[in-house]
């Protein structure tokens, strides 16, 4: 009998299913693909270890008791058919675990559905990619917090460490897990957007050559803005191309591609009413990146400015303050809407604790979500952020760099919009008065929308004299 | 026997009902409140001309056939209760029109389910406020092209007139009504946020009192910003306070609310790829006008730039030029949005039908929309404003203050988020190269994901060396 069994046996479940292996979990795996099967048995070595089978059947009875089941397989239907399958053979208090990036109301509906048949269903994002799950990623899960207990020894044995503790925690019921990781790659898009734009400033304006590029963010990786984007960034422009002599970076077509969880990130955030206008800017960003034909059009017909002379040094150090200042702002923006989440469909998220397991193994691991972690762990009823006492420090710190990099990048024709909607939600979040009593006198105007007031409680209307 | 029957006598439907027996139509007014029918009946005069009841058979029996029985209640369920309650009374060929705000999947399920029964569905949006609906709204109907020859004649007759033509057109199938407008709702939360933004600069930057703001508008309101919205925040500025012996605006709580249609534009955007950042970032501003507590409470943590002086003549005539260039962007924005769901959901658009029934009676009208109407005249397959030769001028001439305005409001505080985002758009959508290779090699490097080349077709993957 295995431990530990896991369908869909792809790059990420191969990789899963070894390290399960490797942290002493005997561990079977299942896919239709017979070639997968036969490498993962290859692969595995020991079969009392690891072992693999195509038969559903021989799968589920290979399995010791409550059977605890991983899918890694493709959001969507498949997930379904796959829980389908299972069913039949499974007996009451096993346990699936649906390690994909799916839906969190699609994980709602799985979880209920199976509840009703004794079986408990667990939503648990993976982040840190391929190599992630063969070394350690962060695991995200959410569901029946009795059941978890039976997953724990293994999640905790397979996850990242930082400082030695384990980069997984029982989140909360439902798709709590799932809601936590699509807002974690809703951060995710946001740091990628603002990596890009910094590039472009460094590289158009600052005049740096790949391999100051390289140096730059190899030395900024060293420092405060110590992250896994930073250093993979520092990487990708020492990367030679294949196939000619240039920087593969130079080479690659810049339409960005997406998956479809950052869009989901800002989608929900405007049912909730949270603003989180650098993750919406990014996904934007991507839409915009899609339309090469017509961006080229475009570019003939409108004269660009030519970026002013900077001095070299200073301006490296100003984009590095910008780029620290524009992070913060996005994990603020992330925390505030799974905060506010947490509340909306009950999940009682500890957001110290979500800080802690994002430290390592995940794609938005940085240096700053130690901080992070303190900051909640600090006060666990922070609204936001900005509001805690040692971010306010260093947000002041680098807040100018990035107004003057914004003006810059307006006055000279580089669009920074992740980092222009870091400083705008910034300035708008700090202002106790925003000018947005004018739009509801508008509202109030064409139509009768009412108002509230300064100066007394109450809703109010007027009759516009010159209507 | 009455022309036109419409369900729900609030202000709107009132409005919209005097206004068809204006125009010659005799008409019948429903609604269970039995007090707005009587304010109907004795406001409307003449029981042959206008007339209401309480009761369904009656409404529904006295109505000539094919009737024509127009809904003016609040959007959601109630439209189905409505529906539920005519069709026992119903007789094949019917029309039944929604005028309200209603998320066009639901008109879609309603005109599938009424199909069915041989009764045809109208989603047909209705914009101009409640002085609109009295006075002549633009309406913007979807539905079966057959059916609506018989709903022509009022709805011409009604609507708004520019000069001389009717703000109403036949716009496509199905939910092609509810769709234009939600979009137009949502260009009005765009525009609406960039008045507001102009009027924060002119305030706290050009020291603008509120007699020279309602100045400053009302001439802007005689040139190429000529619009319905301009002109009403000229007048707002005039406005004075019952309560106080302040201006009224100056009393008005900076907590905007809104009712959904800006945030579904936004969310249908991102489903379909479309861009549409300067809607995305109003719809977050209002988000952020809601946390007025915690604005209060960052207000104190952080210092705020004092804005730099500036030349009051030049910096007005700057925020006009700022404002004409935000305007188009967000109308290209919305077009663009449009077209691409014309697209996707088989509505068959014309995109200068749209702009020209948008020139009088709704909230969006502008003198720009006779521009944008010959733009889409002279090039129906037009992808973008922004390639419209006519526009590349007006752009050419105005982006240059925005630049500048982006930059003052970044360095001295003044979040112009709305402006910042139509600027950033512009920048990008105008490069033919972004800087978004690097989140195609992020992603290659990650999760390997691929990634295009410049140089050749075909998809890559690259083996990271330092990986």
């Amino acid at each position: 009998m295995y431990d530990f069994g896991l369908v869909g046996l792809g790059v990420m479940g191969r990789n899963f299913i070894l390290n399960v292996a490797d942290n002493g979990f005997t561990a079977f795996g299942n896919d239709l693909d017979a070639e997968k099967v036969n490498a993962l048995i290859e692969e595995g070595g020991d079969k009392a270890k690891v072992n693999a089978t195509s038969d559903v059947k021989t799968f589920v009875d290979g399995l010791s008791t409550p059977r605890k089941i991983m899918l890694l397989v493709p959001a969507g239907k498949i997930v379904d058919s796959v829980i389908e399958g299972l069913l039949p053979h499974l007996d009451k208090g096993d346990i699936i675990i649906d390690g994909g990036n799916s839906f969190f109301t699609d994980t709602d509906r799985r979880e209920a559905y199976l509840k009703d048949k004794g079986i408990n269903f667990f939503g648990a994002g993976v982040s840190g990619g391929a190599e992630g799950a063969r070394k350690g990623p962060s695991i995200m899960p959410g569901g029946s917090r009795d059941a978890y207990q039976h997953v724990k020894p293994v999640f905790e044995a397979v996850s990242a460490k930082y400082k030695g503790e384990p980069c997984v925690a029982y989140l909360g019921p439902k798709s709590a897990g799932n809601y936590v990781k699509m807002v974690h790659n809703g951060i995710e898009y946001g740091l990628m957007q603002l990596t890009s734009e910094i590039y472009d400033l460094l590289k158009k304006a600052g005049g740096l050559s790949n391999e100051e590029l390289h140096q730059t963010f190899a030395e900024w990786n060293q420092g405060r803005l110590q992250s896994f984007l930073v250093e993979i960034t520092s990487e990708i422009f020492e990367q030679k191309d294949d196939l000619t002599d240039n920087d593969l970076v130079d080479m690659i077509l810049d339409k960005a591609k997406q998956k479809g969880t950052g869009k989901w990130t800002s989608q929900n955030a405007m049912d909730l009413g949270i603003p989180v206008p650098t993750i919406d800017v990014a996904v934007s960003m991507r839409e915009i990146s899609a339309l090469k034909e017509e961006r080229i059009q475009a570019d003939e017909l409108y004269d660009r400015p030519t970026p002013a002379a900077v001095d070299k040094e200073e301006f490296v150090s100003k984009a590095e303050q910008a780029l620290y200042f524009a992070f913060i702002i996005t994990y603020a923006q992330g925390m505030h809407q799974l905060a506010d989440a947490s509340k909306e469909y009950g999940y009682e998220l500890e957001l110290g604790e979500i800080a802690k397991i994002w430290r390592a193994g995940c794609i938005i691991r940085a240096a700053l979500l130690a901080d992070i972690t303190e900051a909640y762990q600090a006060d666990e009823a922070l609204r936001n952020l900005l509001l805690s006492p040692s971010f306010v420090e260093k947000v002041k710190d680098t807040v100018d760099a990035a107004r003057e990099l914004v003006g810059y990048g307006a006055a000279n024709g580089i669009p920074l919009p992740g980092i222009s909607n870091a400083l705008t939600y910034f300035d708008a979040y700090t202002s106790s008065r925003l000018p947005l009593n004018l739009i509801q006198a508008q509202r109030d105007y064409f139509g009768s929308h009412t108002y509230e007031r300064l100066d007394r409680e109450g809703i109010f209307h007027t009759e516009w004299e010159n209507k």
